[in-house]
């Protein structure tokens, strides 16, 4: 509790542990807020992270609290810049997991070519938090071309998703749930700016992305959907899934389209530059298994339909119930 | 949980609570990021709010976690804009209380003049937090005619509180233990960019700002000279404690340097300019118990030494264990 009080013991712990994982000259100031240059439109996003367990296959929480941020950042057309830092820990994590995280997150912090300037430190009883709690909050400056806008949105776009969906749910339930379904299965957790942010840089052809992450494809697909007031169409066989997570997702029930994502996108694309897109996207490693998934309609507005591989048509809703908690 | 789930439950929550509460432009966008037109030096604070009981005399946890980031955004000289709010809760926390906190985070925010334009809703299961946590980020920009440094303080400088001090902790401890102490101590959580920012947009004579908050007056002073390896000497006879604090104090054995604000700053001014600085303050309603506690000096570097009401000196250093946990 002592490391948390404001006190000499949380000046040491500091010093010791987040000044030397993070060091820049931003946030070595150590004052109350970092004092940045920032200049042009500022993407300004927050997300915090409660993932249990803290450590799965492909990643752990310091990862992710980098990654998400830092790809809803690059989503709004943003290159990242910046992340503050908030833990909440429980009065006696160990130091070493602690400390593993810490160097999770100054990795994938270097990774995303972000610095983190500013952050905070709590402590709370045992028992009042489960081990640790991770904010990340976000600046960057916006670069994409065009103004990326569900309301741009118009028939005949092309709907892309960068890659194989469904991975970090499931290594996370499997985790948890100490799953032994001889499937490895590793979270998808990455960064897309190395992916992204070339393209929407040059090209004014995407005109919407999102992550799919809580709620998956199918719940991203119909906020798009909805703020564009277009109806969306996928076709089910175009959907890139992997044969173990098709065989994980048949084993325990669970339908690919509501399992959270961690490092792809959904973008909608104007139709006549889909294949260069395309093309550019299947360049990078992270988005070699990209497709093209669906387009967009002027009938079923508001609505994601998917045309199924058995030849018929389906509704896909948002999700609407909770299939697994905590899974960032 | 299923207001957690990314869904449409939890689609329908932020309409129905966040976007009624907080309704602005920006936010309304609900995009991944909030785009914000941003220039000049920007000063970039975040601060996790996990106090317990959610609500005590004079505030709750959503007031302060508007004030207090609100406040560490003055203290590094800039006009707080905007937020970002992050809100960790507790499966089964009660609608009612959520909304009544974000009542109270969206009247503060209206009273500090900032946005909050970005967020993210996380739910956990029963027993994985205490209630709810907030995250809130701030931004805004640096309007100080000098930059605030400690590095910039020098011998013969005065040290200014700009009120009584010791009655957050207090006032979250009476509650959460019971204590009926007749009293009527209340905590002093406000926002403080009413009160400062006219007078440090006008002046170049504050040098240095902080908000004693965890850890108190005592540990904030320590920082102070710490970081400018100067001496610094208070007077406990000038420091403003309400005898409500005192006895209070007196009864708890608790030495009220330690204890948490949540609406006081320490300011070091240009000795010369000490009586203009004091009379402006003591203008506004959040400053007329401000006074001169003490003053810089060359001897004691890096210390901070208090000459008690008996004649003696002695060394104020920082607080080491823990006085009371989650007050913040």
């Amino acid at each position: 509790m002592a490391h948390g009080s404001g006190g000499s013991m949380m000046h040491a712990l500091i010093e010791s542990l987040i000044l030397r994982k993070f060091s820049n000259p931003i946030l070595n100031e150590l004052a109350d807020g970092a004092t940045l240059g920032l200049k042009g439109r500022i993407s300004f996003t927050t997300d915090s992270f409660v993932v249990s367990p803290l450590f799965f296959p492909g990643g752990d929480i310091g990862k992710l609290a980098v990654c998400g941020t830092v790809n809803d950042l690059v989503m709004t057309g943003a290159r990242p810049q910046y992340l503050s830092l908030g833990l909440i820990v429980e009065e006696g994590l160990e130091m070493p997991v602690l400390e593993r995280i810490c160097d999770s997150i100054a990795l994938s912090a270097r990774l995303a070519s972000v610095k983190i300037v500013t952050g905070d430190f709590k402590v709370v009883e045992k028992g009042a938090c489960d081990k640790v709690f991770i904010n990340t909050t976000g600046l960057g400056r916006i670069i994409s071309r065009n103004i990326l806008s569900a309301k741009s949105i118009e028939k005949g776009d092309k709907i892309i998703i960068t890659g194989e969906i469904a991975q970090h749910g499931l290594a996370v339930l499997a985790k948890r749930k100490n799953l032994d379904l001889k499937l490895n299965i590793k979270s998808d957790c990455q960064e897309l700016g190395g992916l992204l942010l070339p393209i929407i840089e040059k090209s004014g052809a995407v005109k919407f992305m999102r992550d799919p992450t809580r709620g998956g494809l199918g719940t991203t697909l119909n906020e798009a959907a909805r703020a564009s007031r277009k109806g969306i169409i996928i076709n089910e066989e175009d959907i890139p899934v992997s044969s173990q997570v098709k065989a994980a997702c048949d084993l325990l029930g669970i339908d690919p389209l509501y399992v959270a994502n961690e490092g792809k996108a959904v973008l909608v694309v104007k139709n006549k530059e889909t294949g260069r897109i395309l093309t550019m996207l299947k360049k990078h490693r992270f988005g070699r298994k990209a497709a093209v998934i669906g387009q967009v309609s002027d009938d079923f507005k508001g609505k994601v339909v998917l045309n199924t591989i058995v030849g018929t048509q389906r509704l896909v809703d948002m999700l609407s119930g909770e299939q697994l908690p905590r899974i960032c």
